[in-house]
Protein backbone atom coordinates (compact mmCIF):
# COMPACT_ATOMS: atom_id res chain seq x y z
CA UNK A 1 0.00 0.00 0.00
CA UNK A 2 1.39 3.26 -0.79
CA UNK A 3 1.62 5.99 1.66
CA UNK A 4 -0.39 8.30 -0.74
CA UNK A 5 -3.39 5.67 -0.65
CA UNK A 6 -3.30 6.28 3.25
CA UNK A 7 -3.65 10.32 2.83
CA UNK A 8 -6.38 10.09 0.12
CA UNK A 9 -8.09 7.95 2.85
CA UNK A 10 -7.27 10.44 5.96
CA UNK A 11 -8.31 13.52 3.60
CA UNK A 12 -11.63 11.99 2.42
CA UNK A 13 -12.54 11.60 6.13
CA UNK A 14 -15.83 9.98 8.11
CA UNK A 15 -19.19 10.34 8.36
CA UNK A 16 -20.53 10.41 11.92
CA UNK A 17 -23.78 8.43 12.21
CA UNK A 18 -25.46 9.07 16.16
CA UNK A 19 -26.37 5.48 17.29
CA UNK A 20 -29.55 6.50 18.38
CA UNK A 21 -30.21 7.10 14.69
CA UNK A 22 -28.43 3.46 13.52
CA UNK A 23 -30.67 1.44 16.03
CA UNK A 24 -33.77 3.77 15.26
CA UNK A 25 -34.42 4.89 11.42
CA UNK A 26 -37.21 1.82 10.83
CA UNK A 27 -38.81 3.22 13.70
CA UNK A 28 -38.41 6.19 11.95
CA UNK A 29 -40.39 4.82 8.97
CA UNK A 30 -37.32 4.26 6.94
CA UNK A 31 -36.32 1.12 4.88
CA UNK A 32 -32.61 0.72 4.67
CA UNK A 33 -32.62 2.03 0.62
CA UNK A 34 -33.61 5.41 2.17
CA UNK A 35 -31.52 5.51 5.39
CA UNK A 36 -28.19 5.11 3.48
CA UNK A 37 -29.27 7.53 0.61
CA UNK A 38 -29.86 10.04 3.55
CA UNK A 39 -26.41 8.65 4.72
CA UNK A 40 -25.39 9.43 1.37
CA UNK A 41 -26.78 12.86 0.85
CA UNK A 42 -24.97 14.15 4.58
CA UNK A 43 -21.58 12.90 2.96
CA UNK A 44 -22.25 14.71 -0.28
CA UNK A 45 -22.60 17.59 1.67
CA UNK A 46 -20.20 17.62 4.30
CA UNK A 47 -17.44 17.42 1.04
CA UNK A 48 -19.08 20.47 -0.17
CA UNK A 49 -21.07 18.97 -3.32
CA UNK A 50 -24.32 20.38 -1.62
CA UNK A 51 -26.99 19.26 -4.15
CA UNK A 52 -25.79 16.52 -5.50
CA UNK A 53 -27.80 14.71 -8.78
CA UNK A 54 -30.16 11.59 -8.69
CA UNK A 55 -27.36 10.17 -11.16
CA UNK A 56 -24.27 10.97 -8.80
CA UNK A 57 -26.21 9.62 -5.36
CA UNK A 58 -27.08 6.53 -7.52
CA UNK A 59 -23.50 5.96 -8.94
CA UNK A 60 -22.99 5.53 -4.99
CA UNK A 61 -25.83 2.77 -4.67
CA UNK A 62 -27.31 -0.48 -6.14
CA UNK A 63 -30.24 1.37 -7.86
CA UNK A 64 -30.42 2.80 -11.14
CA UNK A 65 -31.21 6.85 -11.30
CA UNK A 66 -34.48 6.73 -11.72
CA UNK A 67 -35.53 4.91 -8.83
CA UNK A 68 -33.12 7.19 -7.28
CA UNK A 69 -35.51 10.23 -7.80
CA UNK A 70 -38.40 7.92 -7.00
CA UNK A 71 -37.01 7.39 -3.20
CA UNK A 72 -35.94 11.03 -3.24
CA UNK A 73 -39.17 12.20 -4.09
CA UNK A 74 -40.75 10.64 -1.39
CA UNK A 75 -37.87 11.34 1.59
CA UNK A 76 -38.91 15.05 -0.05
CA UNK A 77 -42.69 14.11 0.46
CA UNK A 78 -42.54 12.70 3.82
CA UNK A 79 -40.20 15.12 4.95
CA UNK A 80 -37.01 13.47 5.75
CA UNK A 81 -34.78 16.31 3.67
CA UNK A 82 -35.37 19.56 2.53
CA UNK A 83 -34.12 21.60 -0.05
CA UNK A 84 -32.87 25.19 1.17
CA UNK A 85 -32.73 28.19 -1.65
CA UNK A 86 -29.33 29.80 -0.61
CA UNK A 87 -27.52 32.59 -2.30
CA UNK A 88 -23.71 32.80 -2.27
CA UNK A 89 -22.09 36.54 -2.43
CA UNK A 90 -21.99 36.96 -5.69
CA UNK A 91 -25.90 37.50 -5.41
CA UNK A 92 -26.17 33.80 -7.70
CA UNK A 93 -28.86 31.51 -5.88
CA UNK A 94 -27.90 27.76 -5.25
CA UNK A 95 -29.94 24.31 -3.52
CA UNK A 96 -28.65 22.88 -0.85
CA UNK A 97 -29.86 19.67 0.60
CA UNK A 98 -30.82 19.80 4.35
CA UNK A 99 -31.22 17.01 6.93
CA UNK A 100 -32.42 18.97 9.65
CA UNK A 101 -36.23 17.45 8.85
CA UNK A 102 -34.60 14.20 9.28
CA UNK A 103 -33.16 15.83 12.91
CA UNK A 104 -36.51 16.85 13.96
CA UNK A 105 -38.19 13.77 12.94
CA UNK A 106 -35.36 11.91 15.40
CA UNK A 107 -36.26 14.62 17.86
CA UNK A 108 -39.92 14.29 18.19
CA UNK A 109 -39.55 10.32 18.21
CA UNK A 110 -37.11 10.93 21.22
CA UNK A 111 -39.72 12.85 23.13
CA UNK A 112 -42.74 11.06 22.41
CA UNK A 113 -40.78 7.66 23.56
CA UNK A 114 -40.18 9.01 26.63
CA UNK A 115 -43.84 10.22 27.08
CA UNK A 116 -44.97 6.76 26.29
CA UNK A 117 -42.51 5.13 28.75
CA UNK A 118 -43.18 7.80 31.30
CA UNK A 119 -47.10 6.95 31.18
CA UNK A 120 -46.09 3.27 30.87
CA UNK A 121 -44.98 3.55 33.97
CA UNK A 122 -47.27 5.92 35.74
CA UNK A 123 -50.04 3.77 34.55
CA UNK A 124 -48.13 0.98 36.04
CA UNK A 125 -48.08 2.61 39.47
CA UNK A 126 -51.84 3.10 39.35
CA UNK A 127 -52.10 -0.81 38.98
CA UNK B 1 -37.22 17.28 25.39
CA UNK B 2 -35.64 16.53 29.09
CA UNK B 3 -32.21 17.08 29.36
CA UNK B 4 -32.25 12.79 30.62
CA UNK B 5 -32.94 12.09 27.18
CA UNK B 6 -30.04 14.10 25.91
CA UNK B 7 -27.49 12.73 28.27
CA UNK B 8 -28.56 8.86 26.86
CA UNK B 9 -28.31 10.22 23.36
CA UNK B 10 -24.83 11.36 24.50
CA UNK B 11 -24.00 7.92 26.47
CA UNK B 12 -24.88 6.06 23.21
CA UNK B 13 -22.78 8.11 21.09
CA UNK B 14 -21.91 7.28 17.51
CA UNK B 15 -20.90 5.07 14.80
CA UNK B 16 -17.76 6.52 12.48
CA UNK B 17 -17.55 5.32 9.03
CA UNK B 18 -14.93 5.85 6.83
CA UNK B 19 -16.22 8.03 3.87
CA UNK B 20 -14.17 5.70 1.29
CA UNK B 21 -16.06 2.76 2.60
CA UNK B 22 -19.29 4.89 2.14
CA UNK B 23 -18.49 5.58 -1.22
CA UNK B 24 -17.11 1.79 -2.23
CA UNK B 25 -19.30 -0.65 -0.90
CA UNK B 26 -21.03 -1.33 -3.80
CA UNK B 27 -17.71 -1.95 -5.69
CA UNK B 28 -16.54 -4.26 -2.93
CA UNK B 29 -19.65 -6.50 -3.86
CA UNK B 30 -22.01 -5.11 -1.51
CA UNK B 31 -25.69 -4.03 -1.31
CA UNK B 32 -27.74 -1.79 0.63
CA UNK B 33 -28.99 -4.42 3.17
CA UNK B 34 -25.24 -6.53 3.02
CA UNK B 35 -23.87 -3.10 4.01
CA UNK B 36 -26.14 -1.54 6.87
CA UNK B 37 -25.92 -4.91 8.82
CA UNK B 38 -22.11 -4.94 8.90
CA UNK B 39 -22.76 -1.52 10.11
CA UNK B 40 -25.16 -2.48 12.79
CA UNK B 41 -22.49 -5.57 13.76
CA UNK B 42 -19.71 -2.82 13.93
CA UNK B 43 -21.85 -0.38 16.47
CA UNK B 44 -22.80 -3.82 18.42
CA UNK B 45 -19.70 -4.93 19.01
CA UNK B 46 -18.47 -1.08 19.71
CA UNK B 47 -21.56 -1.00 22.38
CA UNK B 48 -20.04 -4.40 24.12
CA UNK B 49 -22.48 -6.94 22.54
CA UNK B 50 -19.81 -9.41 20.39
CA UNK B 51 -21.97 -11.68 19.06
CA UNK B 52 -25.68 -10.29 18.64
CA UNK B 53 -27.91 -13.06 17.45
CA UNK B 54 -29.87 -12.42 13.76
CA UNK B 55 -32.42 -11.63 16.17
CA UNK B 56 -31.37 -8.63 17.44
CA UNK B 57 -29.44 -7.52 14.28
CA UNK B 58 -32.87 -7.79 12.28
CA UNK B 59 -34.74 -6.07 15.11
CA UNK B 60 -33.10 -2.80 13.76
CA UNK B 61 -33.65 -3.37 10.17
CA UNK B 62 -36.69 -4.08 7.92
CA UNK B 63 -35.60 -7.48 7.42
CA UNK B 64 -37.09 -10.77 9.33
CA UNK B 65 -34.84 -13.26 11.59
CA UNK B 66 -34.66 -15.59 8.53
CA UNK B 67 -33.48 -13.16 5.97
CA UNK B 68 -31.32 -12.06 8.30
CA UNK B 69 -29.52 -15.03 9.44
CA UNK B 70 -29.42 -15.79 5.37
CA UNK B 71 -27.26 -12.92 4.47
CA UNK B 72 -25.03 -13.24 7.51
CA UNK B 73 -24.01 -16.89 6.16
CA UNK B 74 -23.56 -15.22 2.44
CA UNK B 75 -21.68 -12.52 4.20
CA UNK B 76 -19.53 -14.98 6.22
CA UNK B 77 -19.23 -17.70 3.84
CA UNK B 78 -17.62 -14.50 1.45
CA UNK B 79 -15.70 -12.83 3.28
CA UNK B 80 -16.94 -9.50 4.65
CA UNK B 81 -17.28 -10.85 8.14
CA UNK B 82 -15.43 -13.16 10.07
CA UNK B 83 -16.27 -14.87 13.98
CA UNK B 84 -13.40 -15.22 16.49
CA UNK B 85 -12.91 -17.60 19.49
CA UNK B 86 -11.72 -15.96 21.97
CA UNK B 87 -11.18 -16.60 26.22
CA UNK B 88 -12.38 -14.87 29.19
CA UNK B 89 -10.29 -14.76 32.61
CA UNK B 90 -12.53 -17.26 33.83
CA UNK B 91 -11.09 -19.49 30.70
CA UNK B 92 -14.54 -19.33 29.42
CA UNK B 93 -14.86 -19.27 25.59
CA UNK B 94 -16.62 -17.15 23.57
CA UNK B 95 -17.44 -15.87 20.09
CA UNK B 96 -16.91 -12.23 18.71
CA UNK B 97 -17.54 -10.99 15.68
CA UNK B 98 -14.78 -9.06 13.74
CA UNK B 99 -14.91 -6.81 10.96
CA UNK B 100 -11.29 -7.04 10.21
CA UNK B 101 -12.37 -9.47 6.49
CA UNK B 102 -13.95 -6.08 5.56
CA UNK B 103 -11.18 -3.85 6.34
CA UNK B 104 -8.83 -6.31 4.63
CA UNK B 105 -11.19 -6.27 1.46
CA UNK B 106 -11.56 -2.23 1.59
CA UNK B 107 -7.75 -2.13 1.62
CA UNK B 108 -7.27 -4.79 -1.40
CA UNK B 109 -9.60 -2.49 -3.44
CA UNK B 110 -8.07 0.64 -2.72
CA UNK B 111 -4.69 -1.13 -3.94
CA UNK B 112 -5.80 -2.85 -7.17
CA UNK B 113 -7.64 0.64 -8.15
CA UNK B 114 -4.35 2.81 -7.58
CA UNK B 115 -2.39 0.09 -9.43
CA UNK B 116 -5.19 0.31 -12.51
CA UNK B 117 -4.65 3.85 -12.36
CA UNK B 118 -1.16 3.61 -12.37
CA UNK B 119 -1.07 1.43 -15.45
CA UNK B 120 -3.76 3.81 -17.05
CA UNK B 121 -1.17 6.34 -17.08
CA UNK B 122 1.76 4.39 -18.30
CA UNK B 123 -0.47 2.84 -20.61
CA UNK B 124 -1.42 6.77 -22.01
CA UNK B 125 2.02 8.10 -22.06
CA UNK B 126 3.45 5.15 -24.19
CA UNK B 127 0.56 5.97 -26.79
CA UNK C 1 3.70 0.49 4.46
CA UNK C 2 2.15 -2.63 5.09
CA UNK C 3 -1.18 -4.03 5.41
CA UNK C 4 -1.41 -4.96 8.45
CA UNK C 5 -0.32 -1.38 9.81
CA UNK C 6 -3.33 -0.19 7.92
CA UNK C 7 -5.69 -2.50 9.69
CA UNK C 8 -4.38 -1.88 12.33
CA UNK C 9 -4.84 1.66 12.17
CA UNK C 10 -8.73 0.83 11.45
CA UNK C 11 -8.95 -1.42 14.46
CA UNK C 12 -7.96 1.47 16.83
CA UNK C 13 -10.76 3.59 15.21
CA UNK C 14 -11.74 6.90 16.52
CA UNK C 15 -12.70 9.11 19.03
CA UNK C 16 -15.77 11.66 17.72
CA UNK C 17 -15.80 15.01 19.43
CA UNK C 18 -18.99 16.95 19.54
CA UNK C 19 -17.75 20.00 17.66
CA UNK C 20 -19.72 22.10 20.26
CA UNK C 21 -17.66 20.76 23.36
CA UNK C 22 -14.71 21.52 21.14
CA UNK C 23 -16.22 25.00 20.06
CA UNK C 24 -16.86 25.61 23.74
CA UNK C 25 -14.52 23.43 26.58
CA UNK C 26 -12.95 26.92 27.47
CA UNK C 27 -16.65 28.58 28.23
CA UNK C 28 -17.32 25.61 30.75
CA UNK C 29 -13.95 26.23 32.76
CA UNK C 30 -11.45 23.83 31.24
CA UNK C 31 -8.08 24.69 29.97
CA UNK C 32 -6.34 22.45 27.00
CA UNK C 33 -4.46 19.75 29.24
CA UNK C 34 -7.52 19.27 31.42
CA UNK C 35 -9.64 19.08 28.28
CA UNK C 36 -7.02 16.70 26.19
CA UNK C 37 -7.21 14.53 29.73
CA UNK C 38 -11.15 13.74 29.26
CA UNK C 39 -10.88 13.08 25.82
CA UNK C 40 -8.07 10.65 26.71
CA UNK C 41 -10.24 8.84 29.83
CA UNK C 42 -13.01 8.89 26.99
CA UNK C 43 -10.93 6.95 24.46
CA UNK C 44 -9.44 4.50 27.26
CA UNK C 45 -13.04 3.66 28.58
CA UNK C 46 -14.12 3.33 24.83
CA UNK C 47 -11.50 1.23 23.94
CA UNK C 48 -12.03 -1.69 27.29
CA UNK C 49 -9.76 0.63 29.73
CA UNK C 50 -12.19 1.37 32.26
CA UNK C 51 -10.29 2.87 34.83
CA UNK C 52 -7.04 3.58 33.70
CA UNK C 53 -4.10 5.08 36.05
CA UNK C 54 -2.84 8.25 36.29
CA UNK C 55 0.45 6.74 35.27
CA UNK C 56 -1.60 5.19 31.83
CA UNK C 57 -3.05 8.83 30.92
CA UNK C 58 -0.06 10.73 31.45
CA UNK C 59 1.92 8.35 29.14
CA UNK C 60 -0.18 9.42 26.57
CA UNK C 61 0.34 13.52 27.08
CA UNK C 62 3.55 15.85 28.13
CA UNK C 63 2.65 15.75 31.76
CA UNK C 64 4.26 13.42 34.95
CA UNK C 65 1.77 10.87 36.40
CA UNK C 66 2.01 13.36 39.77
CA UNK C 67 0.57 16.25 37.76
CA UNK C 68 -1.77 14.09 35.96
CA UNK C 69 -2.81 12.61 39.30
CA UNK C 70 -3.44 16.51 40.49
CA UNK C 71 -5.76 17.25 37.14
CA UNK C 72 -7.61 14.14 38.01
CA UNK C 73 -8.42 15.06 41.47
CA UNK C 74 -9.33 18.87 40.22
CA UNK C 75 -11.41 17.30 37.59
CA UNK C 76 -13.54 15.30 40.33
CA UNK C 77 -13.94 17.80 42.86
CA UNK C 78 -15.49 20.54 40.17
CA UNK C 79 -17.81 17.39 38.91
CA UNK C 80 -16.19 17.05 35.07
CA UNK C 81 -15.65 13.31 35.51
CA UNK C 82 -17.14 10.75 37.65
CA UNK C 83 -16.60 7.22 39.00
CA UNK C 84 -18.91 4.87 38.94
CA UNK C 85 -18.63 1.52 41.25
CA UNK C 86 -19.73 -1.45 39.25
CA UNK C 87 -20.45 -5.10 39.65
CA UNK C 88 -19.78 -8.04 37.03
CA UNK C 89 -21.56 -11.23 36.74
CA UNK C 90 -19.71 -12.94 39.19
CA UNK C 91 -20.40 -10.30 41.78
CA UNK C 92 -16.72 -8.51 41.28
CA UNK C 93 -16.90 -4.79 41.99
CA UNK C 94 -14.98 -2.66 39.81
CA UNK C 95 -14.59 1.33 39.57
CA UNK C 96 -15.57 2.77 35.90
CA UNK C 97 -15.05 6.66 34.85
CA UNK C 98 -17.70 8.13 33.26
CA UNK C 99 -18.07 11.28 31.27
CA UNK C 100 -21.48 12.10 31.86
CA UNK C 101 -20.70 14.72 34.27
CA UNK C 102 -19.25 16.79 31.27
CA UNK C 103 -22.50 16.18 29.44
CA UNK C 104 -24.27 17.28 31.97
CA UNK C 105 -22.22 20.95 32.22
CA UNK C 106 -22.33 21.06 28.58
CA UNK C 107 -26.24 20.87 28.39
CA UNK C 108 -26.50 22.91 31.10
CA UNK C 109 -24.17 25.70 29.83
CA UNK C 110 -26.01 25.13 26.29
CA UNK C 111 -29.81 25.77 28.19
CA UNK C 112 -27.81 28.73 29.72
CA UNK C 113 -27.01 30.40 26.71
CA UNK C 114 -29.99 30.54 24.96
CA UNK C 115 -31.87 31.58 27.72
CA UNK C 116 -29.74 34.53 27.84
CA UNK C 117 -29.91 34.95 24.15
CA UNK C 118 -33.63 35.04 24.15
CA UNK C 119 -33.68 37.46 27.55
CA UNK C 120 -31.18 39.96 25.27
CA UNK C 121 -33.93 39.39 22.53
CA UNK C 122 -36.88 40.41 24.60
CA UNK C 123 -34.65 43.16 25.99
CA UNK C 124 -33.56 44.44 22.55
CA UNK C 125 -37.25 44.34 21.44
CA UNK C 126 -39.06 46.02 24.45
CA UNK C 127 -36.66 48.95 24.11
CA UNK D 1 -33.79 22.46 26.60
CA UNK D 2 -35.57 23.50 23.70
CA UNK D 3 -35.78 21.46 20.66
CA UNK D 4 -33.80 24.04 18.42
CA UNK D 5 -31.20 23.75 20.55
CA UNK D 6 -30.59 20.38 20.13
CA UNK D 7 -31.45 21.05 16.62
CA UNK D 8 -28.04 23.37 16.24
CA UNK D 9 -26.24 20.46 18.16
CA UNK D 10 -26.87 18.25 15.67
CA UNK D 11 -26.46 20.97 12.94
CA UNK D 12 -22.65 21.35 14.09
CA UNK D 13 -22.09 17.88 13.69
CA UNK D 14 -18.79 15.91 15.11
CA UNK D 15 -15.02 15.76 14.71
CA UNK D 16 -13.51 12.62 14.28
CA UNK D 17 -9.88 12.20 15.87
CA UNK D 18 -8.12 9.17 15.08
CA UNK D 19 -7.30 7.36 18.57
CA UNK D 20 -3.87 6.28 16.78
CA UNK D 21 -3.38 9.86 17.06
CA UNK D 22 -4.84 10.90 20.12
CA UNK D 23 -2.37 8.00 21.51
CA UNK D 24 1.00 9.22 19.53
CA UNK D 25 0.68 12.83 19.08
CA UNK D 26 3.42 13.07 22.14
CA UNK D 27 5.65 11.17 20.08
CA UNK D 28 5.06 13.12 16.81
CA UNK D 29 6.65 16.17 18.97
CA UNK D 30 3.71 17.92 19.97
CA UNK D 31 2.16 19.09 23.33
CA UNK D 32 -1.37 19.39 24.45
CA UNK D 33 -1.81 23.29 23.40
CA UNK D 34 -0.31 22.34 20.18
CA UNK D 35 -2.35 19.25 19.54
CA UNK D 36 -5.58 20.51 20.27
CA UNK D 37 -4.87 24.09 17.68
CA UNK D 38 -4.51 21.45 15.27
CA UNK D 39 -7.80 20.46 15.62
CA UNK D 40 -9.49 23.58 15.81
CA UNK D 41 -7.82 24.07 12.57
CA UNK D 42 -9.49 20.77 11.45
CA UNK D 43 -12.54 21.55 13.03
CA UNK D 44 -12.98 25.18 11.09
CA UNK D 45 -11.43 24.06 7.57
CA UNK D 46 -14.49 21.27 8.03
CA UNK D 47 -17.09 24.30 9.00
CA UNK D 48 -15.74 26.18 5.86
CA UNK D 49 -13.92 28.70 7.35
CA UNK D 50 -10.75 27.57 5.88
CA UNK D 51 -7.81 29.81 6.94
CA UNK D 52 -9.22 31.26 10.68
CA UNK D 53 -7.09 34.24 11.99
CA UNK D 54 -5.09 33.96 15.19
CA UNK D 55 -7.57 35.80 17.01
CA UNK D 56 -10.77 33.41 15.71
CA UNK D 57 -8.77 30.19 16.71
CA UNK D 58 -7.24 31.56 19.61
CA UNK D 59 -10.79 32.71 20.85
CA UNK D 60 -11.61 29.07 21.53
CA UNK D 61 -8.66 28.56 23.64
CA UNK D 62 -7.04 29.51 26.95
CA UNK D 63 -4.59 31.20 24.95
CA UNK D 64 -3.82 34.87 23.56
CA UNK D 65 -3.60 35.81 19.74
CA UNK D 66 -0.33 35.99 19.98
CA UNK D 67 0.02 33.40 21.46
CA UNK D 68 -1.29 31.35 18.71
CA UNK D 69 0.52 33.15 16.24
CA UNK D 70 3.87 32.43 17.89
CA UNK D 71 2.19 28.27 18.12
CA UNK D 72 1.05 28.84 14.43
CA UNK D 73 4.19 29.60 13.00
CA UNK D 74 6.06 27.09 15.11
CA UNK D 75 3.91 24.28 13.57
CA UNK D 76 4.04 25.64 9.82
CA UNK D 77 8.13 25.51 10.42
CA UNK D 78 7.74 22.08 11.95
CA UNK D 79 5.78 20.93 9.03
CA UNK D 80 2.88 19.96 11.16
CA UNK D 81 0.29 21.99 8.83
CA UNK D 82 0.38 23.53 6.01
CA UNK D 83 -0.81 26.53 3.72
CA UNK D 84 -2.40 25.73 0.03
CA UNK D 85 -3.17 28.36 -2.11
CA UNK D 86 -6.23 27.99 -4.20
CA UNK D 87 -8.26 29.72 -6.72
CA UNK D 88 -12.37 29.94 -6.89
CA UNK D 89 -14.14 29.67 -10.48
CA UNK D 90 -14.06 32.89 -10.63
CA UNK D 91 -10.16 33.42 -10.65
CA UNK D 92 -9.90 34.63 -6.84
CA UNK D 93 -6.68 33.48 -5.16
CA UNK D 94 -7.62 32.36 -1.57
CA UNK D 95 -5.49 30.12 0.98
CA UNK D 96 -5.96 27.15 2.98
CA UNK D 97 -4.64 25.76 5.74
CA UNK D 98 -4.21 21.83 5.32
CA UNK D 99 -3.70 19.27 7.63
CA UNK D 100 -1.91 16.81 5.03
CA UNK D 101 1.69 17.29 6.85
CA UNK D 102 0.82 16.07 9.83
CA UNK D 103 -1.29 12.81 8.11
CA UNK D 104 2.42 12.69 6.41
CA UNK D 105 4.23 12.78 9.69
CA UNK D 106 1.98 10.25 11.35
CA UNK D 107 1.97 7.92 8.53
CA UNK D 108 5.80 8.24 9.13
CA UNK D 109 6.01 7.24 12.35
CA UNK D 110 3.64 4.55 12.18
CA UNK D 111 6.06 3.25 9.32
CA UNK D 112 9.28 3.79 11.62
CA UNK D 113 8.02 2.54 14.59
CA UNK D 114 7.14 -0.82 12.79
CA UNK D 115 10.03 -1.38 10.61
CA UNK D 116 11.92 -1.20 14.55
CA UNK D 117 9.54 -3.65 15.71
CA UNK D 118 10.24 -5.91 13.09
CA UNK D 119 14.23 -4.95 13.67
CA UNK D 120 13.84 -5.96 17.31
CA UNK D 121 12.03 -9.52 16.38
CA UNK D 122 15.01 -10.54 14.11
CA UNK D 123 17.48 -9.63 16.47
CA UNK D 124 16.08 -11.18 19.15
CA UNK D 125 15.68 -14.28 16.87
CA UNK D 126 19.38 -14.16 15.84
CA UNK D 127 20.40 -14.28 19.20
Amino acid sequence: MKKEQFMQFMEEGNLTVPKYLLNNYVNLGLNEKEFLLLLHIHSFVETGIIFPTPMEIAEKMTIEPSECMEILRHLLQKGYVGINDEMDEYSIKYERYSLQPLWEKMIQFMMNQSNESYQQTQHEQEI
